[in-house]
């Protein structure tokens, strides 16, 4: 089972206009309300694979209550740990016009100590029959900035390993414990590493703790940088469609991988394909399966000489 | 009592954003929420005028509780009626680094035939103490399209003057009914009237049923028509500001003005005043109550010649 983290999950709210222009007012044709937050998408991608997964996910207020009772309309295996402070909402409007994707993002509730605790309390009790940790997402108002490092010692501690996808501080205080696999985008990876380059970014990462990188590089595909040795991956044919958790279909990719000890190169072609078929799926966390399947194998992955890599 | 009808009320929500950029993602600095609809915001404004109000807000769902929650904190005179469906959110993403604010409105739940009943036998119990009835806003789906024209009847049975402030085929319907003030901004009376000439637009809703007509026309000011005379009104100073609920401030100073069965050139006076000091609230249904005590006698209202308006 692959344990996936999602410290500040959000009820998603998508609204299809028939165009966003600012300034003005436009009434809402359709209304999409689900679990989401980077963890939950995760999950639920694990899920359509066919991967066995557990979410844990922090809940509260009457949007939290949603969320819970949206997991389990789904099917997906979660637990849920109880907070005083309302789930965030993290609003989507789709542009019918032009096919725009603007988000609103709220902050999230604070959590209190104990609240965090029982998250910690949580990923112990269930790490020991984990093949592999996701910490997904932001970190919420309140818990300790090197949150993600704490669940990341454990799992190592067990010998599982671990994937940690988040930006800005908590991917900064993450990686320090040694994270097995990390995926920023380009935009995280320069803001963490200062970088807009993403190979020394990437290089960058690793001297501070990452094992291995993969840099989502949206359109372009994905750079995956580890011990000696670095590759690129993309697919052959460029697919349009809603690239809103595109990133985190590939952090469900390769996790599926790593779970199950299998190279570098296959982690990066299943991450890369798990990506593309997501562009397909109609919200965050749903993806194309067949197409996944039947593309999977023609995922180009091509190694970076290593005279690059060891910069 | 100023009895005010919001049939299909909202949570609103407030979003503050550093810029607000289509196709791309913004983090919330800060999230206001609270209970709207045009409805609330009259009553809003009536309360904070001094002026006694109930107001009557058919809810339902999480968001209905937070909007319950909302009027008793506020002190708002209410009387919640209960709905299976959840009472809709309205979004408003105020963009911090040119002040743009951008709506957007869900459509609001299903309302079945006993819930509707139930909204008009609380107008039937409430409307013999009041003095004057306010029906604003949209109506919710499922609701009768005449469903304000019969609530305007029960008024009219009673003596009681009335107001209407909605859109579409609700405002056609309702107006049929004979409501004695109708307050549409300019986009609503062209798209009733298929004329985009204020006066021309006034006169056609005069002769569908219409008694007095206010069209706000924003920074112009409000141009108001009854039997054989009209009249222009505006401010002698352009103020800047939150312009959100603007028109739900000029409804609430004519309502006030109407409930005491005061001439129409002073209904017109205290729309305009009102309105005019709203924009200096941070909210809808704020307003700024020494700017309207201040600059009331300020307000200029002119007389349009007879000729013009018996066209």
């Amino acid at each position: 089972m692959i344990l996936v983290v999602t410290a500040n999950p959000a009820l998603d709210v998508t609204y299809t206009v028939p165009v966003l222009t600012p300034g003005t007012m436009s009434r809402a044709s359709s209304v999409h309300r689900r679990a989401g937050g980077k963890g939950v998408n995760v999950a639920r991608v694990l899920h359509a694979l066919g991967a066995p997964t557990l979410a844990l996910v922090p809940c509260g207020g009457g949007d939290g209550r949603l969320v819970g009772a949206d997991l389990a309309a789904a099917g997906l295996p979660h637990e849920l740990s109880s907070i005083a402070g309302p789930t965030r909402r993290t609003v989507t409007i789709l542009s019918a016009a032009d096919g725009t994707v603007t988000l609103v993002n709220e902050p999230g509730p604070l959590v209190s100590a104990s609240e965090w605790d029982a998250v910690v309390s949580a990923v112990r009790r269930r790490v020991p029959r984990a093949s592999a940790l996701v910490c997904a997402g932001s970190l919420p108002p309140g818990a300790p900035v090197d949150g993600y490092a704490e669940l990341i010692d454990l799992a190592r501690q067990g010998g599982v390993p671990t994937v940690l996808d988040t930006s800005g501080e908590a991917l900064l205080a993450g990686i320090a414990a040694g994270p097995d696999l990390v995926k920023p985008n380009a935009t995280e990876l320069c803001e963490a590493t200062g970088t807009d380059d993403p190979l020394t970014g990437a290089l960058r990462m690793r001297a501070r703790g990452a094992r291995t990188v993969f840099v989502s590089l949206g359109a372009e595909g994905m750079l995956a940088v580890t011990d000696g040795a670095a590759w690129r991956a993309g697919v052959p044919r460029r697919l349009r469609g809603n690239t809103t958790g595109a990133g985190d279909a590939a952090v469900a990719g390769a996790s599926m991988e790593l779970a199950a000890r299998r190279p570098w190169p296959e982690v990066l072609r299943s991450a890369v394909s798990v990506s593309s078929a997501s562009v397909l799926g109609a919200y965050a966390g749903d993806l194309d399966l067949d197409h996944h399947r039947r593309e999977h194998r023609a995922v180009i992955v091509e190694e970076i000489h290593a005279a690059r890599v060891d910069v």
